[in-house]
């Protein structure tokens, strides 16, 4: 890891700086545990508190802030941003050297610049930008088009004919490609497979995470655009398409064919069936699974409140017997209209 | 991708033909983005307007209907089933080339029709019918048996002693016969790891998603029956049985030793706890957490309305008061009974 | 399959032994379906009668019961335990054969008592404990640490700089120490990534399961303690903790910064949302999602009662007017209260 002058830092990234220039810099760590060599940030005012106490080395915050005086600090408009820059700085990726392992099987032409571990298999009619690494055992399908500087982990899987844009990342264990899940049904209950004739197509700066899996399309491509950031252990079914920057959290699923817009956020193990239209800045919390189409942007939300088993059980009994609860309300609204008192 | 002459479309696979016999079908499309050389259906009457200003050079159409005049039909009993089949005839799939690659690694007698690529392992005592497909990557445990035709994807792992029947397809990732979740519990919370000592059999026209897992049983062994689909990132526990035919939806996990029954549906996203028994011909909705046996086939389901999150706020806190709720309408019909009216 | 008499595994295991010391055993099995070379147990009193029917040739059961004469039986204090030891017995773990595979990629000075198969790569600064197990194509990063015995099956991902403990077992598919999701959002939505400078550090005895992902911390590591046991496809986020010997099953998803105590038991599917505290003990229902932080120890739980789909239309649709009925359940209490009886 570098080490950095906070000076430096601030002349890279601009902000203004409050306190010793020539504070140095080697690491990033949370307010609470940062040590007298590390930077940190304030994001949350609730936590302004830990200003006082903090053994961090500087602080970046807020603008609106006055912090307590005799420390190092740089004020900037968004310090969870700044942070994230800062951390880019200390850490730098390095570029991964070229060459091909020698037990690695390349069966296109591919840049110099290419960097192929140990295990890989590239097949034939393979399309490669400059700079692309590709991990160990990892296996690129024939012609498969790659982005300049996409990085492909090890024991990743790319199916043939799809295609990734630049500077993608994609985490091991993920699986582009593979056949969406389309059958016909006969009358006796045998599946007919529809062949799977379309692709992935994946825009650029996409980060994939492990083990998260995208469906190629059935005649049409499934879609994900430039800027979006999935987690790991996702699954997305044939012809969807992901809008522009939208993120989604871990163990999400999402059915066939939906499209969900730019800018969306999808918590972690939500689900949206197939063949709906998610708009534009649309929220999607923790668990929640979407059944129906979302034109308007903000937070949609379904999920059940956390009970010691004993209150669940008590209080979920109920939930059979609704339908009756609200005839017995009614049936009191009416007594109560007419006046009938007595039993 | 191949074309063909409606005529010899029907003439292979059946139906009634209505317009002009020499219509080239180059590929398939949905009614609305279909163009003059697409052929496409209509299954849901719901679509029928759709017949009037598609492009589709030909509709595969049910016989109760009388499509608009001027133009090209197939009429059959099930058009999303002809379609299917259309399908395969338009991508008719490659058997593949049979040969070693030099680095794979094969370390048991197999047939001249396999097709071995870069970097997969079929270690010793493996049996193979003809022309299996072992993908780049893949590992075949030893004394594993599969049967002809199958294809086992890049980046598959099947654990020694399992079987695999004939024309299945077992996409990338697809981990088959890892250790069932089994231990006993010491009194101090140390967990003894039981011996996982059974296998995971599959029948024959079986297809296994991406980064679906099947464990091997404990004692007996874990059973998927002939034509059964599983999508990805399913997780099958050790000692299921899946019958015949039942369809499952991505990111389902079927928890130890339940038996599904034939021909069922189970949604997306789905959870069945362990123990269980369903019957034939279930289906279960997407999101649903099945927490008893299903003795009656139907459909069946639990999962929440989504909501804008306000809403959603206003309305669950009352999930937490259902029993007061209950006990105040018992309170309210006990006092109206009494014609107690006055506080 | 060893076979070993009952006398024989009395003496190394302990208990008493009611009938004749010179059986047999082969094999296990469950009660109902046990033959006269298989032991059995009885853990669960409700299965009392079974011991009447039994084909067994010995029954492993609990002190307090007094079971039917004219069979071989081992009294203990816990059946399934000692059933779990006996299991042992019987399939005894074969150590790995020493060596590496011809196809293997090794760049790191390793133990003569490793067994690396075909097509697995160890990069550089690799350090293994003795009689490490690396699968066939599973990939070992950089700078990683393992513990002695600890067995990496096929296809397994271990990134760069992690550290494994001894006698673990990691099954094909997981991913150890992929980046955590982790960005900061510009003003415009794109993300801006934080490098994801920590690690992922794993205690002994753990297991994980088939294609469970476990992502490196930001600045601080994930940490998995001693004796933990994770099913399959399960998904750790960026600096989650959890406790000595915690069990989760399959398709959990915890959600970064969360701390999970020990001895805890979390049911499949269950879901955790981020910068939580879970305590020690807990143990959390199968399909639930955990939305706070849990202070005592206890059975907790959310999740919806199965129905038949018709029913879970007409009760459900009352969720969303739950606000409505507790105003109406108030307004019926005030004018009972006012004695309005009228309309």
């Amino acid at each position: 890891m570098a080490s950095m002058r906070i000076d430096e830092i601030v002349g890279r990234l601009g902000g203004e700086l409050l306190g010793a220039p020539d504070t140095l810099i080697r690491a990033l760590a949370p307010l609470e545990s940062a040590g007298p060599e590390d930077i940190s940030f304030l994001a949350n005012p609730k936590y302004r508190k830990q200003l006082d106490t903090t053994a961090a080395a500087a602080v970046i915050v807020s603008g609106g802030l006055t912090p307590p005086s005799g420390k190092t600090y740089i004020v900037c408009e968004s310090p969870y941003l700044y942070f994230a820059r800062v951390a880019q700085l200390l850490h730098p990726e390095s570029l991964p050297v070229p060459g091909v392992a020698a037990s690695a099987s390349v069966q296109s032409v591919i840049p110099a610049s290419t960097c192929v571990e140990a295990g890989a298999h590239i097949a034939e009619s393979v399309v490669l930008g400059e700079h692309v690494f590709v991990g160990a055992g990892t296996v690129v399908g024939r012609g498969v088009r790659i982005g300049k500087g996409t990085r492909l982990h090890a024991n990743v899987t790319i199916y043939a004919d799809c295609e990734i844009g630049s500077d993608c990342r994609i985490h091991s264990g993920a699986v582009i490609g593979a056949d969406g899940f389309g059958y016909a049904r006969e009358k006796d209950g045998r599946w007919v497979k529809i062949p799977q004739s379309g692709r992935v197509v994946i825009g650029n700066e996409v980060e994939i995470g492990a083990n998260t899996t995208i469906d190629r399309g059935a005649m049409d491509d499934t879609v994900i655009a430039d800027g979006v950031k999935l987690d790991n252990q996702i699954q997305i079914a044939h012809n969807v398409k992901i809008g522009a920057m939208t993120a989604i959290a871990g163990c999400v699923g999402i059915a066939g064919s939906t499209r969900i817009g730019a800018r969306c956020m999808i918590g972690g193990q939500a689900g949206i069936i197939g063949h709906l239209d998610i708009t534009d800045d649309v929220v999607v919390s923790a668990g929640t699974l979407v059944t129906k189409s979302i034109r308007k942007p903000g937070v949609y939300t379904a999920n059940l409140p956390l009970q010691p088993h004993g209150d669940w059980v008590r209080e979920f009994s109920h939930l059979r017997h609704l339908d009756a609860m609200a005839a017995r309300i009614r049936e009191l609204e009416k007594r109560l209209d007419k006046g009938d008192t007595s039993s």
